[in-house]
C-alpha cells in the first residue's frame, strides 16, 4: 500500500484556501519536479517504484525513523528543519558506506490538524505543518541529487516519517563498520558536538524567558549546525573511490556510542585522544565525546595511508587509533593527558535500558 | 541510524525474566536464524544493508506503514497477527508487480510496555507484545523466503510499524498499473470481502457481550481470512512469467478503489459485473466491492489470452472488462442486471477529506 497506490484518491484538503488540493498528489507533483535519477526507471504511481542500477553495482539500503518527541519537538524545530534532518539521517547511512544516493521513500504519519492551515503549531504560517515539512525535505532532496520515489501516508496521533535511502557502491566496494583492524589510526570529519548546542539553542529560542535575538555570531553558528544537518555524501564516495579507508560508520548517535559500534563489528579495541578532539564552537568536551545528530563520518586507516587534511571542503582530524581487542572483549578508552580511562557509550539511546 | 547501528548498546530489557536481553540483538540474532537470500551480501550489523541483484534484473521497492488504531487494533488483533499483516502489506505490492522478495527492512516503534512481561495487552502470556510481534513476522517472513535484513527501533507514544520489501524482476518486465487497454478482460483471484468480514468477528471476540465460541465452521473461515493473510507472490510470478497480464494491482485498499488506481495509471474505464464477483463466505457484496485488506490481485489481460482457472491453487475469476476512457476521465462502473452506474471509489482511506 505504497502512497503511489493512493493518488487518485477523493482530495486531502491541506489547506482551507489551498482548495482541494491533495496532499499525495502534492507529494507526487513535487516528486515528479524534484531530482531526478537515472536509475530510477519508475517512481510513484504503482505498487513499487523500479531501480535499475548500474553494470558492477551493488545497493545499499537504510531506513530511519523520525518521531516527533523522541527525534524532533514540534515546539523547538521548525517543520522545514524536521523534513531536512529526516532526510539526512538516510544520506548519512549512506555516506558511512561510501555511497552514492539513487532513491529515498518516505512514509509519512500525520495528525490530521498537521494538514491544515493556518498551522497552530507555527501560528503566522500560510503553510501547513507538513507543507513546510515537505518544503525542507525536497529542499534537501534537490541539493543531493536524491529524487522521491515513493513511501506511504496514514494519519497517526503524532507526526512520525520514515525515511528510506537507497545508494549505489561498485560490488564489494563499500565501506564497512567491521574493516578496522589493531594499528589503524582513527580519524573524523569536521567538528564535534554542534549538533548538541544547538539543540540547546532551539530550546532556549521556544523558552521566552530567554532573552532573543541573542548576542554573538557563534550563538547563530551554533545553532545552524542543528538547523542545516550536512551528510557527508561527497567525503565517503572520496574514501572509498580513492581506497582511504579501511572501516567506517557516520556519527548519528555520538561518537562514544558509534566507535563502540565500530569496534564491536571490527572486534578491536580504540583509545581516544581527548585533546585531538575537533570540538565544535561552543561546544564542552562532553558533547563532543557523547552528543548525537552530528552526522560526520569517523573511520580508520592503515597507518601508511596519506590522509588529506581536508576532503571535499571539510576537515580530517586523527583523534586516536584501534588496538587490539583485549581477551577478544571490543572496550573503547580515552586518553587525557596521561590518564586512560574507560569511554562509556553515553550517546543516544533509542530505548533506555529498565 | 539503522538499528544494525543500534546492536551492541546497553541492553534493553524486554521482559523481566527474560533477563538482559536486547530488542536488538534479538533482532539480529532472529534475523540471523531466519530466511536466507543469496542476493543479500550484507544484512543487520551495518550502516545499510547490501543487495546484489543478478545480472539483467532490475528491483522494486515499497514501503508501508501499519499505526495502531488506524491498520490495527491492539485489543483486537493478536500480536502474530499484526507481525504478519505489516509483512503481508509489502509482500502483497512485490505480487502486484511479479517480484521475486529479496529482503524485508522493519522500523519498529513503540511503547515501552509493550516490550515487558507480564503483556498487559493481552494477559496471561509469557511473551512481551513485541516478542508475539516478532514471532508472527519472522514466520511468515521464513514462509515466503524473505529474509530481515535492517531497519529501525525508536519508542513511540503508539505501536507503529514501517515495512520495507525489495523484490527483484527481470529488467522492463515488471507488471504495471499502466499497462491496462481498452478491450482488455479484467480478473482477480480468490475471493472478495473476506478479510472485512474476518474484521467484523476479531470485534465481535473483543465483546464480551457477544457469545463466545462462535457457532459453525464459515464463522471461523472469515476470522481466518483476517488472521492468515496469503500475499499472492506465486501467482503474481505466474502471470508475469507466462506473459498473462497487460496490468496489475494488489486489492489492499478494497476492489472499487484499487480498480480506480488501475484506471487512472491506465487511463482508461472499466466495468465490473456484481453478478460475477467470486464473493467470499459470509461477505456482503458490498464488502466484496469496498472491503479492504484481502490482498488479492487484480490484473488485466488481452481478450485473446487463455488465463487458467486456478494459477498456484487459487481460483482465477473473469469480473469484468477495459473500456475507453470517455472524454479522457477514467471512470469505474458497476453492471447490475441490466443497471449500470458508476462504481464510487469507497475503499480505505489513509486521510479522509475534510
Amino acid at each position: 500500500m505504497a502512497y503511489s497506490q493512493n493518488v487518485g484518491k477523493r482530495p486531502t484538503k491541506i489547506g482551507e484556501d489551498s482548495g482541494e488540493l491533495d496532499l499525495l498528489r502534492t507529494i507526487r507533483r513535487r516528486a515528479a519536479r524534484g531530482a531526478r535519477g537515472r536509475d530510477l526507471r519508475l517512481g510513484i504511481g504503482d505498487d513499487c517504484a523500479l531501480l535499475r542500477p548500474r553494470a558492477g553495482e551493488e545497493l545499499a539500503v537504510t531506513t530511519d525513523l523520525s518521531i516527533a518527541g523522541r527525534h524532533f519537538r514540534l515546539e523547538w524545530h521548525p517543520p522545514e528543519v524536521v523534513g531536512r534532518r529526516t532526510l539526512a539521517r538516510g544520506l548519512s547511512d549512506l555516506a558511512a558506506m561510501g555511497a552514492r544516493p539513487v532513491a529515498a521513500f518516505l512514509s509519512l504519519g500525520l495528525p490530521k490538524d498537521l494538514t491544515v492551515v493556518p498551522d497552530k503549531t507555527w501560528p503566522g504560517s500560510n503553510s501547513s505543518w507538513v507543507d513546510r515539512f515537505l518544503f525542507g525535505l525536497f529542499d534537501f532532496a534537490k541539493a543531493y541529487g536524491v529524487p522521491l520515489a515513493g513511501g506511504d501516508l496514514a494519519e497517526a496521533p503524532v507526526p512520525l516519517a520514515d525515511i528510506v535511502l537507497v545508494g549505489a557502491i561498485p560490488q564489494g566496494k563499500a565501506l564497512l563498520r567491521s574493516g578496522a583492524r589493531a594499528g589503524d589510526l582513527l580519524f573524523v570529519t569536521g567538528a564535534l558536538g554542534g549538533a548538541e548546542v544547538g539543540l540547546k539553542r532551539l530550546a532556549e529560542l521556544s523558552n521566552p524567558e530567554v532573552s532573543w535575538p541573542p548576542p554573538d555570531q557563534k550563538w547563530h553558528d551554533a545553532l545552524s549546525t542543528q538547523l542545516h544537518p550536512k551528510p557527508r555524501i561527497q567525503q565517503g564516495l572520496a574514501l572509498r573511490r580513492r581506497g582511504l579507508a579501511t572501516a567506517a560508520i557516520d556519527l548519528s548517535d555520538g561518537l562514544s556510542t558509534d566507535l563502540a559500534h565500530l569496534c564491536e563489528e571490527s572486534d578491536v579495541s580504540a583509545i581516544v585522544q581527548a585533546d585531538r578532539l575537533p570540538i565544535a564552537a561552543e561546544a564542552s568536551l562532553e558533547q563532543a565525546l557523547h552528543g548525537g545528530e552530528d552526522y560526520e563520518l569517523l573511520f580508520t586507516a592503515r597507518p601508511g595511508t596519506r590522509i588529506p587534511r581536508t576532503i571535499a571542503g571539510v576537515a580530517v582530524t586523527q583523534i586516536g587509533e584501534i588496538t587490539t581487542a583485549e581477551h577478544g572483549r571490543p572496550a573503547v578508552m580515552l586518553a587525557t593527558g596521561c590518564i586512560v580511562e574507560p569511554l562509556e557509550p553515553r550517546g543516544w539511546e533509542h530505548f533506555s535500558a529498565g
